[in-house]
Formats: structure tokens, sequence, C-alpha cells
């Protein structure tokens, strides 16, 4: 049996039973069926001892007990920070890779509303009063993507999806991995993107407009972007980040902001999320701040269950 | 000699001295250097007798009796309504049309903004006091531009640097000319681009996500979004608009907007600017406005001057 218990309060992280339906047709014949959905931690752990698979927001270390059959837990999410738990060997755990059609969109569209300035236009049209034609109004608004440099930090499944959309603007990308990865050549070369590691970061971020950051949490990226590495950015850089929050020193970044040490930056995720009331973020400026929400999508389960059928149809076909 | 009078209180559209430097190394042998920048009215008028052609952004019927010599008026204004004047038959009135690699980022960006509520979320942000963390904010934001239908309204220049920026997305593209353009039938199949002409409009809207268009003012675009083309559309369409305001009868679009028919506008420009304070659109909800701004961009002129060098140097490259 295959439960899905995929409650949350995003609705489109909430898996309704026409998606549970279409993915049960999408399986190869050797899956487990039936598909089941449940919709409460009760029904989940009650039907836990006959699950070989199970598709979850959550897991609790003690539900291992509960699953003698379990050989899969899959989840929609991206980081491997997501889990806390410690599966026995009989089990995988298995990760979301589908974010990048999602959120390779929104760290575009970030990246041309900073470039045109969407929010600003738009936030002084709506103000009125005395600022109702407002052309005026953040005259430094207003480059074009084509013509600058982009450095993707993390070139994963997500940074290269970006990196696809970023194509037909013209402008010159970089795209930084942890080691050198060969296999990306073809594409890269492609595409127009530079392929660098992490060891000349500090170079590329002196030449970069704009720094879209994909980037896990985990070892070695904790304050990656600290005071020292953002004072070499340009006064024009902008900085975004959609990948985890660990990445950025906040106060230097809020600090850099106030100062006018970079133009700006656009923040999907923080260090502690919900970003505290607190947080020198909120107050400073030119910083859009996002509720940790740039793969928001109506269909982002639908994307999440064709893969992981995809992914099951090829296990099912290879030779065991 | 050659004038450029390009004064202008938007900064990016006032040439600068170095521009104007540029531009005269980028001239043909033939060209009729020097290039001359003027910086007001009287400047240009005294060296008008001198003038062969002439770079503005406005020009008066009356200076053409000053001007015996001048045979080109060239503005970098992409909308024929630009110039109220009537040349004599030596002299040849030339337009903008390097405007798409601007203004399609700033259609593209809108598109994808909407798409990503990253209006909505920033502002939601922003205010806190009770939602200092709006993941449930604009939760009917979030769909994706992939899988979409997107209608080019005015499938020209602009239209279509718009439609190969949108090519990576794997969007459901349109573009709607007035009439046939077969020139266009092979880069349309490259792009995965449908054609289409006007009189199938109002089917192609029935069918639109996203309505994006580029249309000039004239003959036959006065409010062709009309209140009973509006109403075919869908709920969940969005009206972007970076042509002309003769498109749209604003009325009927604030009344759609407001009554939740469809679900926004994206709006730079209007039947009278500035948009006047008393507007409908001012107060219809999930409307963006924008003052005319979609084309702002510091290499502007570059651009222009760029296109026009090249169009020169075809020109002399000919046989007379």
């Amino acid at each position: 049996m295959i439960l899905l218990f995929l409650q949350h309060e995003i609705p489109c992280f909430q898996v309704t039973d026409e998606q549970a339906r279409r993915f049960d047709g999408m399986l190869p014949e050797c899956a487990d069926r039936p598909v089941r959905v449940c919709r409460s931690e009760e029904e989940f752990t009650a039907l836990l001892p006959d699950a070989t698979a199970v598709f979850v927001w959550t897991f609790r270390q003690e539900w291992f007990d509960l699953a003698p059959r379990l050989r899969h837990v899959c989840t929609p999410a991206a980081g491997r920070d997501y889990f806390k738990v410690v599966p026995p060997p009989c089990v995988t755990m298995h990760y979301g890779s589908f974010h990048g059609a999602i959120m390779g969109e929104t760290a575009l569209g970030a990246v041309l509303a900073w470039c045109h300035g969407l929010l600003p236009f738009a936030d002084a049209m709506a103000a009125g009063k005395g600022t109702e034609w407002p052309r005026l109004v953040e005259a430094r608004h207003g480059r074009r993507l084509g013509g600058s440099s982009v450095t993707i930090l993390g070139y994963g499944n997500i940074g290269r999806h970006f990196a696809r959309m970023l194509a037909p603007f013209g402008a010159k990308v970089t795209g930084v991995t942890r080691r050198p990865h060969p296999e990306l050549a073809d594409e890269a070369a492609r595409l127009g993107v530079t392929l660098a590691t992490a060891d000349s970061l500090d170079s590329i971020l002196a030449d970069t407009d704009h720094l879209v950051c994909f980037l896990p949490s985990g070892a070695g990226t904790d304050n990656l972007l600290d005071v020292r590495r953002i004072a070499l950015m340009k006064p024009s850089a902008v900085i975004y980040n959609f990948g985890r929050g660990n990445l950025i020193d906040e106060d230097a970044l809020a600090s850099a902001l106030s100062s006018g040490r970079i133009a700006g930056a656009v923040l999907d995720v923080f260090k502690t999320e919900p970003l505290p009331a607190a947080s020198p973020l909120r107050s400073a400026p030119n910083c859009w701040l996002y509720p940790h929400a740039s793969a928001f999508a109506p269909d982002y389960l639908d994307l999440y269950f064709a893969k992981c059928a995809q992914a099951m149809r090829d296990y099912a076909g290879k030779p065991q």
C-alpha cells in the first residue's frame, strides 16, 4: 500500500483526492497499489503497518516501528535538512527534485522585477498623494537584464532550470558549484553559462550584478555570504536568496543595504522562519521580503507526482 | 550636420555627451558629420539651417521652415502618434524600433511577478502587524507560467522580443496581428508561437490566461478591449498593457476587476497620461499601475543609436 499523508496549511502543498487518483493511474504495474490518501495522523499511523511507501511532509522517528514493510519515505521537500529522523537500513529517504520549474520562474520574475522597478513603481503609484505619476521615483531602477552579469550560486536542479529561463536575455551567466561537474559542461555551453567552482567565488562576486542563490543548508554554506564577501560586491549588486537562510549573515546584509554598500536584496528564506519581527532585514531599505513562498504553484504536487511516477517506471524497467 | 536634441526629464531619455561621441564613432563614412548635441531649443533652432538629420523628442511644424537641408527627423519614440507634424515631401520621419529588448523584459517580469505574487507577498511582508509571515496571503497567486496560455496582442518588434523571452517556459503562446504575416512563420514555428489574426480574437480571448498587449494607438485599436471582449475572458485571466492606453475601455476594466470578473491587470499606459487621480483604475483591486515606464533603461539611447547607425551603414552599403 502507498500512503499519501500530505496535509498542509498551504493549499497547493495539500494533496487532493483527484491528484492522488491521477498519481495512481501513472504508476507502473509493479507498484504496490492502492494509493491511499490519509487526512489525519491517526488515519496514517493506522495504515502504516501495511505501507511499503509513504509520501509525507513529516515523519516521526517512532513511526518506523509501526511500519515493518516500509521501504520508501518520500517528501516533496527539496532540502535534506527537512527530516530530522534516522531511517532504518531497509528504508530509503527520497526528496523532491521538481522545484526548478516553479522556483526558476519566481527567481527570474524577481530579477526582472528588480531590473524594471516593478515594486517601487507600483508602490509609488498606489501611494498617490503627490506621486500620482511617479516617473522619477526610483530612477536608479530601470536597467536591463540583458548585458548584465548573473551568478547562480548553487547550480543544481533549480539553478539549471533558472539558467534555461535566462538563456534568451543575453546576460553573462556564471553557474557556481562546490566541485567541478564535467557532466554539466555540454548544456552549460549550449546555454552560454560559464561553470565555476566555489574556490573562485570571491573574484566572481566582484563582477556580479545579480547574485541568485539556490544553495541547500549544510556544511560549508553557513554565512558563506558574510561581511567580507558582501563587501566584495558592486554597489549596484543585488542578492537574491531562494535556497536556505543559513547562507547569509543577515546583520551584515542589513547593514550593507542600509549604508548603500549594495543596491538591494530579495529574500525568500531566513535563518529563523517565520522571520522575527525584530529582524534588521524588516527595516533595511531596498530589501524585498517573501515568506518562503518561491515554490507555491497550484500544480506543485502534480509536478512532484509526475516525476515520482517517472522514476518508479524507470526503476521498474531496469534489470533488478 | 547631425543634431541630437534629446533633452528629457527621465535621465535615460536624455542624451549624454559620451553617448553622442560613441554614436559619431559608429556612423558610416558618408554620414554628414559632425554630430552635435543641443541642450536647448535656442541652440537647436540656431543650428537647424545646417542640419541634414535631427534626433529629437519633439519637433514643431514651423521648424521645417528653418531647415532647408533637412532630410531625416528621427525619434526614439516607437509610436507613430508621437509627432503631430506633417513633414515636407523631402523629409522622412523615422521612429525607434529597439524597445523590445527592454519592454520584453518588463513585460515578462510583470507576468512572472503576477504568477508568483511578488507584489502582494512583498506588500504583506512590509505591512507586518499580523501578517509578519503571510504565507496564506494572496493564496490565489502562485501559478506557473509554464503550461498557461499567453496571448501577445500586437506581434510586432516588441511582441516578438517578448515571445523569444517566453520560449523556455513551455507556455502556450499565440501572437495576434492585424493581417497575416507569412514572413513571421519560420521564427514563430521555432519558438512554438501560434500566429493568428485579429478576426479570431474573440475565441482566443476565451482561452487566454495572460493577455499581453503591445498595440500602437490608431485606427481599429480604440477600445478593442471593451466590455464585451473583457466578458469573454476567464475569471483567472490577467490583462497587461504596455502598448497604448486607447486599447482598453478603462471603466469596463475597472468594473471587471471590482466584480472579480477577471483576476487582474498590469497597466503601464492609459487613455489620459498622467493617469487622473479620479480614475476608477486607481481603486480597482488587483490592478498594478505603472507610470508609462516599461522602456526605462540606462542603455535606452545606446540601443537606439546602435540600431540607427546599423541602419545608416546598411543604407550606405546599398546601390543608391
